[in-house]
């Protein structure tokens, strides 16, 4: 099955928002097996979105649409639907019913233009959307299907989960072609190039499962793709494979697939009955924010404190007034003193402490924008480490708060 | 000047990454008044990559590329852009005089592969990139412009700035086409709907300059957009518009262009010489990470504490166990005895507080998931207000974060 993704809205095109419904649906897609060729985006222009409309209907088995389906003029997407379809919009008494229900539900009167959002092609199928007023819209006709999705993420996101994803797995196994399964093994601490050397003639000289090397920020993963009649016969690949990279990677290894450094870092923190606390400067709560992102972290993390000014650090986390002033705040000594502070006012097992200079001001010859030094603090040994990162504030921060959480997970893997 | 953006990518596409260059890259059309009709996205395919370039290259006078010009195989843009001219790929010395010299100011030594990244088209340009080693490409050819910029998001923006938007400023002079001018109204503390009914008759009735509404995170905005020979009539034209839509939503609007909530309560704090702390329960340090992304933010910014746990919002914060015991963590009075707590740990003139469940476990009956408390403590007086949340467990903290930066915002513009 060959997919393209269209997302509908002047907005994005505008750069207002970033576009993460075609990163969430292509993410889906790959786990689902199904090839992504493209993805576009075009503006609230009928004439414009009927013509890629009629493109990716030359191209592709599966043509998901987001966006457009709201009830006011300049949401189009019903209109170029029913464009491609060659067919009229009429009122759909199902769609109303959804509307209506989600009114009813939500205690408000749906007004006019609400209307609109029950105008469908003659052979469109309504998707429930207990998220919102825009039904979706599915049509299933000379071998392709369409979806059409609302384009507000949290919307599309439940679609996707209670109805488009079963829909397409039903779809796929009535189809039974080749099943394509995919695993992704996740490394931190390591560049990319350095990873790549270690299995570059994995790489090079395997197809089935072919293996691909992707960086994120401070992460490298390797994908791991195999294709056959069935999916045991790829686990089977994937699984000869997955031994070999192992072998060669294992001690940067942190997980595989949707893990990543934070719930890596929760579940071994929640085997040993530790518990968590951080004390942040330069990063500003981004890496109690990322902590915080994982559900039930409540059992682990104890919470942390944000010692922007020197007061903070010195009133609440006790870090002596003496090592600032002799080292500055920005230094190896005060990380250290904010780590073991913050563990030893929360009564935690492990503390973690960034300080740096974000930027863009700030910097001194000796201590350039981009300086950060982190300390993780084990019960019995404080670790700290110095980077100097390149990016902007926010890179900095992004930066300096996946590095902390490498070296916390590195130290935890120790003990 | 029409103008398409491709990005190339297999990652893109399997929506491991979010695309950020390509809001970027609209973002900054936009506002040099260039039309974008279309985004699209291709994998590290030639054959698929030359498709949509030859295609693009009928529709646009304006092509920005990005990502695919770094060292492997994978990296096919030079490649597919010479396909593209007719051209063969040749040694182009420029380019490696770039490459050379980064890796000579970064203490490092070019590999063989490095070699590839100086095989340009003979029509091909070189743009010398400061920040990294992928020189980017510039071709001028058939009253077209093709621009393909390293895909590192860090690289292309400082590519961006530094030559691209110069060399377009350049272009568009020469050209002395339409001038587009557009100015954003920024609002929070309405819907989308109610905002867009005081301001619909302007919206239906104009057509120089357009009004579009948009719907952000909690925050609403109004595009001005006008059209003429020249920036001053523009400037003209939105000054009358934005009088009509100041009339009618000043209470709402915090700002314009590139303002967010964060920048304007920074730049309200500092001329009242106020400072400000934040305590924060649900959200784990996302109110403090938006705060502290402002460049000069410790004018105002004390610090603040992450009480995720019962005993640092009784040890550290000073809420009065009882408290906790007679109304719970989730509470009013939480929220309140946090706010005030924090303001007077930190001695700030301001204290902002969020306590809730942001899910998805640990919701009752009468405190479901989603429920939050927000409390703005003044020198004063302390507001609190609750609200009740429909995203998932991220979506939540989003919308508290949000929601208590539009209280705070509120309560500055009202002492």
């Amino acid at each position: 099955m060959k997919a393209e993704i269209v997302c509908i809205g002047t907005e994005l095109l505008l750069g207002h928002v970033v576009d993460t419904n075609a990163s969430f649906v292509a993410r889906e897609l790959a786990e689902l097996g199904i090839d992504l060729f493209h993805k576009a985006t075009v503006g609230d222009n009928l004439q414009r979105i009927q013509a890629l409309l009629e493109q990716v209907w030359q191209q592709a088995d599966l043509i998901i649409l987001s966006g457009g389906l709201g009830p006011t003029q300049d949401d189009l997407t019903r209109e170029a639907v029913a464009l491609l379809l060659r067919e009229e919009l009429e009122f759909n008494e199902d769609a109303w019913q959804q509307i209506a229900g989600y009114f009813q539900k939500t205690n408000r009167t749906p007004v006019a233009s609400n209307r609109r959002q029950a105008m469908f092609p003659r052979s469109g199928e309504v998707i429930p959307n207990p998220f919102g007023t825009a039904p979706g819209l599915l049509v299933n006709k000379a071998g392709r299907i369409l979806i059409a999705l609302p384009g507000v993420p949290y919307e599309l996101k439940g679609l996707w989960g209670t109805f488009v994803k079963p829909y397409l797995l039903q779809q796929l196994e009535q189809q039974q072609k080749m099943v394509i399964t995919s695993r992704m093994v996740k490394m931190a601490g390591i560049g990319e190039s350095a990873m790549e050397e270690k299995v570059i003639d994995l790489i090079n000289n395997q197809s089935n499962p072919t293996i691909a090397p992707y960086a994120g920020q401070n992460e490298v993963y390797l994908r791991i793709t195999a294709k056959s009649e069935s999916k045991a016969k790829n686990d089977e690949l994937i699984a000869q494979t997955m031994q070999a990279i192992e072998s060669r990677l294992a001690e940067y290894i942190f997980g595989y697939d949707t893990d990543n450094l934070e719930t890596v870092i929760g579940r071994i923190l929640k085997q040993r009955g530790w518990r968590l606390a951080v004390a942040e400067s330069c990063t500003g709560g981004l890496l109690a924010h990322r902590i915080t992102n994982i559900p039930g972290c409540s059992e682990y993390y104890v919470g942390g404190i944000n010692s922007y000014s020197n007061e903070l650090k010195i009133g609440l986390l006790g870090v002596p007034e003496a090592t600032i002033d002799t080292y500055g705040a920005v230094s190896e000594e005060t990380a250290k003193a904010m780590a073991e502070g913050i563990k030893q006012v929360t009564k935690a097992h492990v503390g973690v402490a960034i300080t740096g200079i974000a930027g863009p001001d700030g910097g001194t010859p000796n201590k350039p924008v981009g300086l950060v030094f982190i300390a993780v603090s084990l019960p019995d040994y404080t670790r700290v480490e110095k980077r100097t990162f390149p990016f902007d504030r926010l890179g900095n921060k992004e930066a300096a708060a996946k590095t902390a959480l490498t070296l916390l997970w590195q130290e935890l893997c120790k003990v």
